[in-house]
């Protein structure tokens, strides 16, 4: 079984996909979120795993947008828990830090505790495991990366400091992409249904997509409302419920939404997903 | 006047604080958020600006988190069109340009742009004005950068392409603020509300929120549920609706509202922002 992710071999989002699907796949990076798609809906992958949003950065529209042809399903879900490294090579001391290399995000995601060394200069890269990858080949000994611990083991790196990032409990919300929606049968496990729609512009129509959810006690999980920008008062609303497309309940509440949307996509349903930490492996 | 801004002179934040409150105030830059925060706190400056959206990226958590404390309130808002534009010193032509300096995001939101020219080597800096700063003073003549108009004019610098974003439309919403909440006392302009508040986790209760607007024909402009990690089934809201804390009606609903909610926060009423594209101009 063939999954596709974005990045680099060790990224968090190769991360959280071996942590949804075991280790026992093959694991295809891509360099675009757009690839990870192309690469599910060409057949190349049989799942493609995206992140959809971020506890500190918010929902991230561009991918969100990525589902709005409704041709790949959301099967499944994962909470990964981002932490970063401070890592250099084996033979550098801390002292002898001068330069930090790292994805821009982590840089600011570490900035507190980089603040903390003065003399050390942020730079940023492409991303973060290609940070690891440069001060290995180059050799640099005044250098360190900010980096996942799994690229701390795949390069063999001295950690200098664990859990760097100055907002702990950071979360990045990662999706799984199919050409297949799934049909759960089963009751066991709490069911989660995405929709993404836009409904006319009157006053109280959101009030009234809301109803049809709350008459039959829907909870809600996720909304938020996004502006078509250049389209004044025009809005598409992202909606998480627990519900699933198997049962009755949810495809009356669906039927009921769509007297009154002027757009709808039912991106899926699928198990509420585990808030993980990554597990990180020695591997080959 | 004196105005806090987010990062380097010419950066999108100063484009678009100078859009909204003119080219006679005093503009000053700070290297984070939270430090325009502070100024503004500490009265070191009058208001300070920060953006809280973008149509491609969503909205940024962590600035509402500044928002969160309630000392601080919004006075105003302005939707900035984000464009790019690729610089290089004046001798340079286009087809000696090997390497592009650029914040990553901006390197990334023109990514097919700078594919079409597949032996540039894009390169990730702190801020797209220190890219054109580095270029210029280093006289690099086999380098370019990606950064604003503004850039171009402060720097004196040669364009060779114009909006280059794989995404037109691409707009930044920034937030004005202040440690005095506005009263609007004229009907002349659209008035804006924004509040963050929680609701008990029963079922429906969103739904009970969202009514006492609905109830008052209050048209909702922006709705967004964040879960607090960590905490399962816990939201909080970020709502804008069109509403001025100094009518009656805007103040019953929130006094209906405020029966359901165990957290809320009013961060001010304000005019509806334009869309507006930056200004450049010439400046010392």
């Amino acid at each position: 079984m063939k999954i596709a992710f974005q990045g680099e071999p060790a990224s968090f989002g190769e991360l959280a996909a071996r942590q949804f699907y075991g280790d026992k796949k093959e694991y295809i990076p891509f360099p675009e979120f757009q690839d990870v798609y192309d690469a599910v809906y060409n057949r190349k992958v049989h799942y493609g795993i995206i992140p959809l949003e971020n506890s500190l950065g918010g929902s991230i529209h561009q991918n969100y947008d990525l589902l709005l042809d409704g041709k790949l399903s959301i099967v499944g879900e994962i909470y990964l828990k981002v932490s970063h490294y401070l890592l250099s090579n084996k033979n550098v001391s801390r002292q002898k830090i001068k330069r930090v290399f790292s994805h821009q995000q982590a840089l600011t995601q570490c900035k507190k505790y980089l603040s903390k060394f003065p003399y050390i200069t942020a730079v940023p890269v492409s991303n973060t495991a290609a940070a690891v990858q440069m001060i290995k080949e180059k050799k640099l000994n005044d250098a360190a990366a900010i980096a996942s611990m799994q690229a701390a083991i795949d390069f063999d790196m001295r950690v200098h400091a664990k859990k760097i990032e100055d907002v702990h409990n950071n979360q990045t919300r990662f999706i799984m992409l199919s050409k297949k929606a799934l049909t759960i049968r089963t009751r066991t496990r709490r069911v989660k249904t995405s929709i993404i729609f836009a409904t006319k512009n009157i006053p109280g129509a959101l009030f009234k997509a809301m109803s049809v959810f709350s008459l039959r006690d829907i909870d809600l999980l996720k909304i938020e409302s996004r502006p078509f920008y250049g389209r004044n008062f025009e809005y598409m609303f992202y909606l998480d419920f627990e519900g699933n497309n198997y049962w009755k309940r949810t495809q009356n509440a669906l039927n009921n939404l769509n007297e009154i949307t002027t757009y709808y996509r039912n991106l899926g349903s699928y198990f509420v997903g585990e808030i993980a930490q990554p597990e990180y492996k020695i591997r080959k």
